[in-house]
């Protein structure tokens, strides 16, 4: 693996006449964004290009979509990976590009450098913003298509500029992409992002709510979903994502903990940290692991067992920091 | 009055010795912010200056407070007010203000125009923004207290840089106070501000998701909140601020109503509209106004003969539309 500036990576660009790109399997705002917008930038400069991804993209992401997208399938010159950190990523239905990619644009410090060529900036909030130089190097104009695309890419990633990630670089190219295109309705992407639930979702909070725990004077809450609560309220396993952090939203906690029963007395669990808690370090020593901030493991046991040893490791792990 | 420009606002300042800073009342993030900044320029530059506002300031706000803040009364050679569009909104503790503003610095566009000199930048995001602008002028360096004040403003007035007068400039001068003060946690900031929720506002936002009434296809969604509700959920009257915008959250949702029983059968309406819908329009058919995005009326009757009324100019108002 080759480590390329974004000179190169432009350069490298600009001489493929034509690009596969690949972004990972359960796409999210930052991959479909950055491969769309290099397959327009390649549409632009006369050049075929085609995202491919193991999933289907999923339907609030549609506004993204370039319409002249080139559907039919050609010899790629070049095989291009965005914001895929891991080749495992790219998913079954791409599993034939595993070895085979030349180049990956990308911004997870965690990239296991698979392609043959990487362009990586660690400290980027997404790989839109990285994507961003190179396009610029590249010349290519920013349009409204790929002005959307960046932008939703960036503040996907950022949580709508909320996260540490969002630094100076960060809120300057989103300044550099609104004065491209003044005229983007900017407000109603992040509406459609950050603020709109589905009904069953709304439910969903609802229930949760019911369901919070609160343990350590508030410091740590925990929501615990058994099987018997998902038949009882009808959930459905794909419900359940990106609700790690709800019990975070409350004042006061450090520390949130939902607990999944996914088989009979076996619980998946996702800690997140709000601040200073390392919760890397506690779901390590249950096993498990993950980021400071995001981690996880798996317990056996009943509810109220595997609650006990959460706690405690918990707390252990909050009066050691 | 005599508008004032950035460089002339700046000189302004700089020639007073002292000054008493008026912000509104109900302070917001963005008027402490730009009181506070203010102030604390004035404490850098060896100027006298003390922050004053009707009511107290949250809790939640006391992060923002500078630690060196001048608490003893002193003859200011100067009144400012900042980020007060209406001298009414200096609240009645200020009353003895009235008339008496030297100097105001705004975001509003419908600043009535009540001080002798008026620095407005009816396009910037915050007071703040526009205050960065005139500190950047004063060459008064970006302190971390600074900066803490003035981001905040920004962030709050802007929902995160979600809403729409969240542009380029907006981003550039965020970036540029990054840049002075990197290591300031912004996320633990907009943590603080725009996530975390106290458990008796997530008990209400419970409630109000089983309150959610669909019209139209979902296009309009309605809660109603009668004092027989507010009794039977021990619910305050204090506790419903902020809330105009809740049923605007739903997916597919255009304009939100929500409906307040203030005495027995006479309700307030807050109507709030996710983008095209001018709910200001809609509300002047009912004998109120507002905004084009957000407005009231006040409407007399049992829940269902307002609510009959309501949804009856709503359709007439999306129909014309």
């Amino acid at each position: 693996m080759k480590q390329l500036t974004v000179k190169e990576t432009a350069k490298r660009l600009l001489d493929a006449e034509s690009a596969y790109i690949l972004i990972h399997r359960s796409p999210d705002g930052d991959c479909i964004g950055s491969g769309y917008a290099l397959a327009e930038a390649f549409r632009l400069l006369g050049k075929k290009a085609r995202v491919l991804c193991s999933d289907e993209i999923p339907k609030r992401y549609h506004f993204m979509l370039p319409e002249l997208m080139t559907l039919e399938e050609f010899e790629p010159k070049l095989i291009v990976a965005a914001d895929v950190a891991d080749e495992k990523l790219l998913g079954d239905a791409l599993s034939e590009y595993r070895g085979r990619v030349d180049l990956c644009i990308d911004h997870h410090i965690s990239n296991t450098g698979y392609a043959e060529e990487l362009c990586l900036d660690g400290k980027a909030a997404a790989a839109c913003q990285v994507l961003y130089e190179v396009l610029r190097e590249m010349n290519v104009p920013i349009t409204r298509e790929i002005a959307v695309c960046l932008y939703t890419g960036i503040a996907t990633d950022t949580g709508c500029f909320m996260y540490d990630n969002a630094g100076a670089h960060t809120h300057r190219i989103v300044a550099e992409i609104m004065d491209a295109q003044p005229d983007i309705r900017y407000a109603i992407i992040n509406r459609n992002m950050f603020t709109v639930k589905s009904m069953g979702r709304m439910q969903l909070d609802k229930i949760l709510t019911e369901l919070l725990e609160s343990y350590m004077d508030g410091k740590c809450m925990l929501v615990c979903i058994t099987k018997e609560l998902m038949d009882k309220y009808a959930i459905d396993e794909s419900e359940l994502e990106g609700i790690a952090g709800f019990p975070l939203q409350v004042e006061g906690a450090q520390v949130s903990v939902v607990m999944k029963e996914y088989e009979e007395n076996v619980f998946r669990i996702s800690m997140r940290s709000a601040d200073w808690v390392n919760v890397s370090d506690i779901c390590q020593t249950l096993g498990g692991g993950g980021h400071i901030k995001a981690a996880g493991c798996t317990i056996e046991g009943t509810a109220e067992e595997a609650k006990n040893v959460i706690l405690e490791a918990v707390a252990k792990g909050m009066a050691k920091q």
